[in-house]
């Protein structure tokens, strides 16, 4: 068993302070709302999910889910969670007004997932495909599809899914081969199978809204030829009661390594019929472009399940070491056992696992915090800046923080020592469901292969000098900043320097030889991610600098991140530094030998 | 499922040309071995574990263990598994003759030890925790213990297990508390719990002896007050038929995150009567001292334990590769998709994993080869200096195989994409049972103290000032060895520095300041150990160097170590470079937060 308690000081010095919610709270549709309401709803979201969420964490993963008839057997305690969580209203907090939202910015709604994540992310996981099928459909559904199915999505009474894998189509999604037929009424027959559908059923709730990727018969090959249905398990009537039952049933769940409390589901689309009834959202063909309008927001969605599973696996480290005795730490009292946070190395692994996880957080959020200005800016060179932000920082969110979480979880697992590795203590659940993180919505090696093809090259590069120009104003910024700071200088200049290598072969060479950029993609992006998250841990620490300095109500607090800022930029910001070799190293090495020689 | 073949070509390689076993065939007693009877033994050793263990390797992750009255239920197929390896002899191959050993080098026995590993770690536990026992009697043990028990445990009729952790004594045996009553008649009864007993009780054989340590009524406090018993299942009498059942009983096995086929038990002594019969190993209070002994092959061994899982799930994944395919590769015909070997990311992931392994196997058999020598060197300078090394590089053989083995296996779930997710596809085995590997015998963070604490002291550091002489000397041979090489040299070279330039904070602030010491221990073991693997790669690439160019038979297995050995210098040893900063900063930031601010 684990608890969790929701790190209100953390996310509030963030949204005071480095992405500040005062400034979105300008922004013109967010003008009702300000700080304390923000702050109201982050509390009590936070109470639900440490009372009534966090302890199904351990069920799910014990009970697993499983095929029951025609639907799917959740753990014990799931659905009244995600009942509490839907009758509260909690899933339309960051959506329009227009459609029952809550009306809040984005960065509100990613505090929410890193709670949600934290507490159970098994079960997180039915809202939040909820939120990628709500995003699609809001962007690109017709008022009446609008009218039809989003209001009862945003507000949590029927949910979505997102079907777009098949056994010959993961990272390819051009390769799949689900047909679409249209109909005299204008609807579609849609044939085929589907896999990984996270909560393609279970009974939650007494309607299901799938969207689904087919092609239509005469469609081009490849991604070009993809269009975008929605698929409900049961028709919907016009006077808004269910109807029939549609041809989309559940085939088998997967045993997974984690998550296991979130069944993921095999669907049959149209097996006992001429095909499920299914309603074309926009265009035919179009389907691709619309899966990209909402891929920003899913794969930050996973960057903070990582989030939420470090800071998860954090608090259940240091409880564990602050409350097991074990052999005698520097300065131990005379044969008095010492508590194991005592012992150096355990402190490391600590320190590691806290600074860590601030650094997914302050990037994850300020990358929120740019998708809210983005849509939202007063202007549109300002909206246009921000993405652009977003668009760079997404490969690196996302993989950063996977990335990074497991290695926290790892290291959750080893200061708890052998009983580390027993499933009863919890441990390991949160290093078994962070390895999906790595997978699912683009694998790191795809995010990083579009940092370097599509990302790094946007406005011939302007978008990166920009960044880099963020960063260099803040490395000047540290120069003043006392000697305090002098080594998050040292060490954040440094690492420009290094990514100012690295990106100036990949530009030269890679843009030149495009098998170059690829060959040297992944050490690319944790470099350049590493850098930005240095970056973003500096700028916090200027910032706890200036509150320290000033006595502020919160310098205790920021006293605190003064010190994981510093350890950021010491311990592990200079892994930047084994990276330019691989960078520089290209593809040679890669194809010296043919597949049958490796 | 999951085929394993074992690695001969890579392994006769390194017992050809790096770690050569004619050279060990020269000891006095390895008279009467040769390379070919050695090689004679792998292949037979290899056919039994890919044929008859392989296959056992998911059963027994899906079945696990559990308690079945007094003894304990194993996965279908693991007795007869077992029986075939004993059955043959092949658990007596690394022991002396004089007690039914092969009078094979420990070298041969950590070959099979890789290749039982591979085939089914988790079962691999039952002869090696033997081994482990046998080590103890056979170098403490009196020569009525070896004649009543060493026999039948290296033929492998019985096997052993090791008792020392109990729940408040992990890291800190010092602190345990079963008790040992002496007898009139010169026997004690042992009362107490102990945990984490893998293969503490099983029905393979008729008898298990386990190694017990324990503490007598006026022993001193902590380690200096450990006595080592032998406390057999059954009591063995005089004509060595098995006597009573000994009171020493199975109370509940895990439920482990990996290795779930290896009963891990909590055994109860001495519950039912005034204690189970023990045998005193060697004199009162000095077993703590006897595990010393056996600490360093043990160590290895969970080393080689990394290597073997690294090995099966690099053949796991490329097997994959070579066969799915996804998307199109740089350079693939029109419209035909690839193979995903063919694509960059994923080749950087197969060599990743390939050249790791290749650096954990040279590792570990340079320590297992000097292990040997330290053994039976022809004179005493031979035996020490080897023996120096040997202690030297327990800690870096330990760490290194086993932290790279968690990246390699993980690495091996990332190349299947979803797929490596699920359980039925067997990548997700061999990451989970990797973790364990990183805890037990001493936690990675355990490894580094050794390291700092007790190793780099060493002869004033003079046996320190031994390796970088050795690896120096390489560098100077890399210089010479032409354009091929030059990029390993450059690499290696510049660990060095950065090796040297840690080593000289550890010797200066280190030693002045244990505290600053045990911080910075576990970057400066990663540093320390990462330059030892690049060290040995580059002895291998010189080899290849002359191997190549001569034409030599096996010049074909030399071009792939030519690949995978620059590959280690410009991809994975650069990491180095980001160690020296942790190391430097020591304790200031582990310390500047008490454990409340945590």
């Amino acid at each position: 068993m684990s608890d969790y308690t929701p790190p209100l000081h953390d996310i509030r010095f963030l949204l005071d302070h480095v992405t500040p919610i005062g400034d979105l709270a300008k922004l013109e549709p967010f003008a009702e709302i300000d700080a304390d309401s923000v702050y109201g709803v982050v509390e009590e979201f936070g109470r639900l999910m440490s009372e009534v969420w966090a302890p199904t964490n351990a069920v799910g993963d014990h009970e697993g889910s499983e095929v029951e008839g025609d639907t799917v057997r959740t753990a014990t305690g799931f659905k009244e969670a995600y009942k509490a969580y839907a009758d509260a209203g909690w899933g339309a907090v960051p959506f329009e007004e227009a459609y029952g939202g809550g009306g809040f910015p984005w960065l509100v709604g990613i505090v929410q997932q890193e709670m949600l994540n934290s507490a159970n992310m098994a079960l997180a996981m039915a809202p939040l495909l909820t939120q990628g099928a709500i995003d699609a459909i809001l962007h690109h559904g017709s008022e009446e599809q609008k009218e039809k199915y989003l209001l009862k999505m945003v507000s949590g009474e029927w949910t979505g899914s997102m079907n777009l894998t098949e056994p010959d189509a993961g990272s390819d999604v051009g390769a799949l081969r689900t047909k679409a037929i249209k109909q005299d009424d204008g609807s579609y027959r849609i044939s085929g199978q589907k896999i990984f559908i996270t909560f393609g059923e279970h009974s939650f709730t007494d309607n299901i809204i799938h969207l689904v990727l087919a092609r239509t018969p005469d469609a081009p090959t490849g991604t070009k030829g993809i269009s975008c249905f929605i698929v409900p398990k049961f028709l919907v009537n016009d006077d808004g009661s269910l109807g029939d039952r549609n041809d989309v049933h559940i085939v088998s769940v997967e045993h997974k390594m984690g998550i296991k409390g979130s069944p993921t589901c095999v669907l049959a689309y149209g097996d006992d019929s001429d095909g499920a009834v299914g309603y074309l959202i926009g265009e035919e063909n179009a389907g691709m472009r619309y899966m990209f309008t909402m891929m920003n927001n899913a794969r930050l969605g996973v960057g903070v399940e990582g989030l939420g599973l470090a800071e998860r696996a954090y608090q259940h480290a240091l409880a564990y070491a602050r409350e097991r005795k074990q052999g005698f730490a520097p300065g131990a009292a005379r044969g008095e056992k010492s508590f194991i946070v005592e012992h150096p190395d355990v402190r490391r692994n600590l320190l590691t696992m806290k600074s860590y996880t601030e650094a997914m957080r302050v990037l994850s959020y300020k990358v929120a915090e740019q998708i809210d200005v983005a849509r939202h800016g007063a202007d549109e060179s300002t909206r246009t800046a921000a993405q652009e932000m977003v668009d760079l920082l997404i490969p690196l969110a996302k993989s950063f923080c996977t990335d990074v979480a497991e290695t926290v979880t790892s290291i959750g697992i080893q200061v708890h020592g052998g009983m580390g590795f027993i499933e009863e203590t919890g441990a390991a659940q949160f290093y078994r469901d962070t390895k999906i993180t790595q997978i699912y919505e683009g694998t790191n090696g795809i995010q990083a292969m579009d940092l370097v093809g599509r990302k790094l090259p946007m406005r011939g590069g302007g978008v990166y000098q920009d960044q880099l120009g963020r960063m260099k104003a803040t490395v000047a910024e540290l120069a003043e900043a006392g000697p305090e700071l002098a080594v998050i200088h040292r060490e954040l200049s440094s690492a420009l320097d290094a990514l100012e290598d690295a990106t100036g072969w990949i530009l030269s060479e890679g843009m030149a030889d495009p098998v170059q950029a690829l060959s040297a993609a992944t050490p690319y992006q944790r470099l350049f991610a590493t850098t930005v998250a240095g970056w973003l841990m500096g700028v916090q620490a200027l910032v706890a600098r200036r509150l320290v300095d000033a006595g502020a109500p919160d310098a205790d607090v920021a006293a605190v991140k003064l010190v994981t800022s510093r350890f950021f930029a010491e311990h592990l910001l200079p892994q930047v530094h084994g990276l330019v070799a691989p960078v520089k190293a290209g593809k040679a090495d890669l194809f010296a030998l043919d597949a049958a020689q490796l």
